[in-house]
């Protein structure tokens, strides 16, 4: 049967899923001696591969029948309650019930379009948003509206234009977001929420970075602010009546490759992101659900999220130290005050992605900005890039920016 | 914001989307006492937890940099090359390239199900067919179509009557099939290979049970046949030209708790598929996917497959020896030579699932066979039920059966 045949046979979706720009380059970018800001890893060195190990040990031990077994799609209730506790003391009053394990955030995502999207509905992103986002939702065609950023995170008038005569719901990176690493300011997120109410909208709050702030202060969350201007909770369930769906995982605080992620949500929504899931995976191994309980369970966290938030401090500093000192003038950035990104905004009308060839050549990578602006009529900024600081080591993160620096510098000079 | 608000945003195809019968009766049959056949579990004392424990060990002693990294959508390529390899001793000439791995048999459904269904499409199933599969074909809105079966498996004949005008693709289960425990007859596999390219209709080979056979010889795979009669291969895909998709799984030789299953396809397939495994959940936990590797790759399996299908062959003859004993005149049931599941016809009208709330009284569960047949107009038949094996030690299974013979007599003799 002949590729032409298949494609005949395939869905109407099909033609409108295109490969995540970002895992080309990634493939682009594993020649040797490459500095790459391109990824959006994790420092594997900060990995607790001992705590996994003994715990693995442990929960092995007497047949681990339990750890092996077919499970509930839900998740497994301890992690569940975990989960509950934690958002409880972040104001968010949820119970085990509010709390459903998926095989990443990325599932996530995908489970939340799979119950809330048809054909041609709206969803309304940041602009820049995350580009993964983009993919999923377009996958279920959905068309994706961007509403303008800044310094302070995204700006409400936007979204609220964004929106125009209705959408399915908004999606939105409070915390030193992907990829701009901006972080949306306290009364922005109280206007928010309040927008989300006024216009009958829900919330995606997707928070995957929230604990790995290097500077200024914790702010509450969406859905902490969306409970608390609310009546007392509906019986039985403690997040009913909030408009918000909070996304979070433990890619970020333990490791991606567990692929461990969780939704947070009202009933009436986790219930139907059950079925969702039931058919797209029954469950997520409950193997890793149970390691990464067993690893939490007594307080690691409190010690190991420290020791990452002061490893990543020392990367995002070396690269804020190394920009000035090596770009030219005109090139603007971000300041992020957590999280894993820089986002660079390039003088004029140079174009980062027309940039990659040469900055390859080289030996530095980025993702170009393009990737991350919905198709929705406005033109994606196409002098913006991405920068990753969470992957490599400070001394090489100076050496990365020198040589960015002297792209873009060479840039400008063959533009003039 | 209340349930009716919420439902008013869901997608249309949420409206179809429907628990599965299956894992609604879990929960009932959880009370203590209870002999329940209503699951689908592998024995948990075979898992091996040892060789497991000792690979987790390994797999993290140096820091496990690359089992708890991020990874590639494919899969871990060592794991993908043992799946190839163990195809073509199979006659299937399968490179690692060839195979995506997915978060269990389940992903690998709803997959194939998102790269190829768009609403309305029709998909033929048998009659009856794994309940699971159902569920997904309906929540991307395809129909499906049942196709009779008889103890040589499918029809062939129904199954080209129920193609109709057209199809998207067949799914079957040549093995040991799910609920029914038939195993589908070498000429009519020819022959079911020969109606796909007749018809030009895919095949979606679903096979978890391959390796568990207790009796009677392996037969050549729908995939296996099809690709023998087809000339050499295209460039670089050894398996371009087939128009068999095939599921397999590691829930069944190892332990379903890790979620691993794959999906063997030409080239044209699996770049789809891979496109909407990536929206769907970026990849499969890469630290099961090492961990599985790392126990199957020196040859555990040649003696742990073994020791499966002895301790499964003395539960499956528990049963179908306690099944004359204990059964009233007119029960008819299959004698299936491998897999979980023995399929139960009730003399004439009477009602499995009416009876299923007695039958629980007195201790025993199962699953009615009306959960197993696709909506397609035609009725489901009320008077069967799906005994699982695989779960209970022998004694049990005797004790159960007999349980459930005196339920039947007695709903005999209501009838009467």
């Amino acid at each position: 049967m002949s590729a032409v045949e298949w494609s005949n046979l395939f869905a109407r979706r099909v033609s409108r899923a295109r490969v995540s720009a970002i895992r080309e380059i990634f493939k682009l970018t594993q020649v040797p001696g490459i500095i790459s800001f391109a990824g959006g890893m994790p420092a594997p060195e900060t990995f607790p591969a001992d705590a996994l190990r003994a715990a693995a040990g442990r929960l092995l031990q007497d047949g681990g029948e339990r750890a092996l077994q077919y499970s509930t799609t839900e998740g497994f209730v301890p992690l569940r309650s975990f989960i509950a506790a934690q958002l409880s003391r972040q104001g968010i009053p949820a119970t085990e019930s509010n709390i459903l394990i998926t095989t990443g955030s990325q599932q996530g995502m995908d489970l939340i379009s799979k119950v809330f999207l048809d054909p041609g509905d709206r969803v309304v992103v940041e602009r820049p948003t995350f580009s993964a986002a983009l993919q999923v939702f377009t996958s279920y065609q959905a068309t994706c509206a961007g509403a303008d950023t800044d310094e302070q995170g995204v700006i409400v008038s936007r979204l609220e234009a964004a929106i125009g005569a209705g959408a399915k719901f908004m999606y939105i990176q409070p915390n030193f977001q992907n990829p701009a690493g901006i972080t949306l300011a306290l009364d922005r997120r109280r206007q928010l929420v309040a927008l989300a109410e006024r216009r009958g909208v829900p919330i995606v709050e997707d928070d995957p970075y929230r604990e790995l702030r290097y500077s200024g202060e914790d702010l509450p969350s969406l859905m902490a602010l969306d409970v608390q201007q609310r009546p007392a909770t509906s019986a039985g369930d403690s997040l009913g009546g909030s408009r918000v769906i909070r996304l979070g995982t433990f890619s970020k605080t333990l490791a991606p490759g567990l692929r461990l992620g969780w939704i947070a949500a009202a009933h009436p929504v986790i219930s139907q992101l059950v079925i969702a899931k039931q058919a797209a995976d029954l469950h997520t191994s409950i193997f890793d659900q149970m390691l990464a309980h067993e690893v939490v369970k007594d307080g690691f966290l409190e010690t190991h999220v420290p020791y990452l938030q002061q490893t990543y401090r020392l990367r995002r500093d070396a690269m804020l130290a190394a920009a000035p000192r090596c770009f030219p003038q005109g090139v603007r950035w971000t300041e992020p005050q957590g999280g894993f990104f820089v986002w660079v905004t390039l003088p004029g009308n140079l174009d980062a992605a027309a940039l990659l060839e040469q900055a390859v050549r080289a030996g530095i990578a980025y993702v170009p900005g393009v990737t991350f602006f919905a198709e929705d009529g406005r033109p994606p900024l196409p002098n913006t890039m991405r920068l990753n600081f969470s992957f490599c080591a400070p001394a090489v993160i100076e050496e990365g920016i020198q040589r960015l620096g002297r792209v873009v510098a060479q840039g400008l000079e063959e533009q003039e």
